[in-house]
């Protein structure tokens, strides 16, 4: 019988998660049932919120350790027993950190054929993508005229959502750690400006890059970035809350001070995660699929290679040494 | 010539305002002209919003010193040279500090013959009902189902949302400062629950009040209180920032420590502002009105007697000892 493998979540972090917080394990090659397909993973996606699921004291629900490490992951149909799908396609789904993987029909989406490399279905024409899409249009209600702030600028997210917001007519200002992503960010991905967080001077270089104020702040980081974004909101400025990087690994939490400008400007700020609202997300999916045909979507991606680096790669990714989407190429 | 009086504002204060904030002063008795019309003030109203107004340290914008101060009041038609209004109305408007004023018709709201006291035009009949209305309704969408939430809850606003919820069908609980304001507010005001903020143990009480949570918390003080009330809060809570006034006169901010929950619960945080919705408004003040004819509401109010006691009324009002909403009767 074929070898499979996978990787278990067998301890908890309370920092920085570190590579004993996993384990490679043989694992027994499954057959479909009726109703089932084999799928062989090429790629797994390795997304922030992976450190929030996997707990610790600043989490208030995680992973219990123990089982099969969550993950997207995109890959190839090897044997179906179900009528939509053929040996052959190219497939994306919650697949967990797995080199094979039986699944259902249910949320397995069937990849265009020149959707190429499938990394990009977990990154700009997947998941992350989608995220940017539904809390822009639908948490943020975008419009041509908007200021567009984000932080994690160059990370899968942040670079879909500058995009994005471009597309839509808006002027978009970036925040991300050092001058290579900065320059990435407005010289391949078309953003007007972009701030270096990492130089230390955040509020007087968002001031200056910002004369007119923000009116949406698309949120991947938290803590002093979003306290000092803030500070230069417009009236009814929206600030979609997608994720809060900066904080999943701080033992103590950095409070956010200026919660007055919330009621100062009526703010809108919401918490959201693409997750619950499939259907948005298969038309978000959609039309990123036609602009990446029209030439209008760049991007990057880091690249780890082999099944067993998938735990360095979401180390790497949270140290914030990935460039765009961070993948692991499983074959 | 008749002699007409106003109080000016003249200091911006730091912390808690005092009285030498405030100067009486002789005032000139104006005639309308055409399309104007001359009110007696009988009440003013006074609301937490005059404190973010009057500026200092903590506000992004205040009121020059040097001008009348602002504010709601009701009165009656002295004379007028507007088609729709003739002497013995009772009107309802932002008059400022003034014994008698002089306007045009915008803004200015006719009162129902039987609305009586005055008073009522500016607390559970007037503004403070409409932003309470307007906070569940418009904001917060509010549902029968739904566990709601309220600090200040004694207080006009906040004495408003327990009983526009509790007519919605919805679970209410009220935060309020000390056992005689929880005792009305329950016995009086039909809330389901109230915690005394000041018996220090906050986080537990309010555990014990919502074993399933809250669905929509509507602040009116902010800092530690939002904080523990966010703690709460159910998946798709809702959050209408009305008031911060825990944090109106303080020096230092407190910061919100727990801003992931509103990641990780997909909570909805909004500020806002009635006075920027008067359609809303009207409407609301309507549907009030026929709550209040059909014995549906009840108040209390904190009479203060005297024009020159306002800027007193206003002191107390912010050191929280008004119980319902706080007037001035001026005649």
């Amino acid at each position: 019988m074929a070898k499979n493998k996978e990787i278990l979540f067998v301890k908890t972090p309370e920092g920085m998660p570190t590579e004993d917080c996993f384990q490679l394990a043989d694992a027994p090659m499954l057959e479909p049932s009726d109703g089932q397909v084999l799928v062989q993973t090429h790629f797994l996606s390795i997304d922030p919120y992976m450190r929030r699921a996997m707990g610790g004291a600043r989490s208030y629900t995680g992973l219990k350790p123990g089982g099969t490490m969550i993950g997207r992951g995109a890959g190839v149909v090897l044997e179906s027993r179900h009528p939509d799908f053929q040996p052959g396609d190219a497939v994306q789904s919650e697949f967990g950190w797995r080199e094979h993987v039986v699944l259902d029909g249910e949320g397995l989406r069937k990849l265009a054929p020149d959707l190429k490399p499938l990394s990009l279905s977990v990154g700009i024409l997947g998941q992350s993508a989608a995220t940017a899409w539904v809390g822009l249009h639908h948490i943020a209600n975008i419009k041509a005229e908007d200021t567009v702030v984000v932080s994690a600028a160059a990370g899968a997210v942040g670079s879909a959502v500058g995009q994005i917001a471009r597309i839509a007519g808006c002027r978009v200002v970036g925040i991300a750690g050092g001058p290579d992503k900065c320059r990435h960010v407005v010289d391949d991905l078309g953003f007007d400006a972009c701030v270096n967080y990492k130089a230390g001077t955040l509020e007087a270089d968002l001031a200056k890059v910002l004369p007119n104020g923000m009116d949406i702040y698309f949120d991947n980081v938290g803590g002093r970035t979003l306290e000092a974004v803030l500070d230069l909101a417009n009236d009814y400025a929206r600030v979609p809350i997608c994720g809060q990087i900066s904080q999943y690994n701080a033992k103590e939490p950095a409070g956010l001070r200026n919660v007055r400008i919330i009621l100062d400007k009526s703010v809108m700020m919401q918490g959201f995660r693409v997750g619950t609202r499939l259907d948005l997300r298969d038309h978000a999916l959609d039309q990123l699929l036609g602009w990446w045909r029209d030439g209008k979507l760049n991007y990057r991606e880091t690249v780890s290679e082999g099944f067993e680096t998938a735990p360095r790669a979401l180390i790497n990714m949270l140290s914030g040494g990935n460039f765009g989407k961070q993948v692991v190429k499983v074959v």
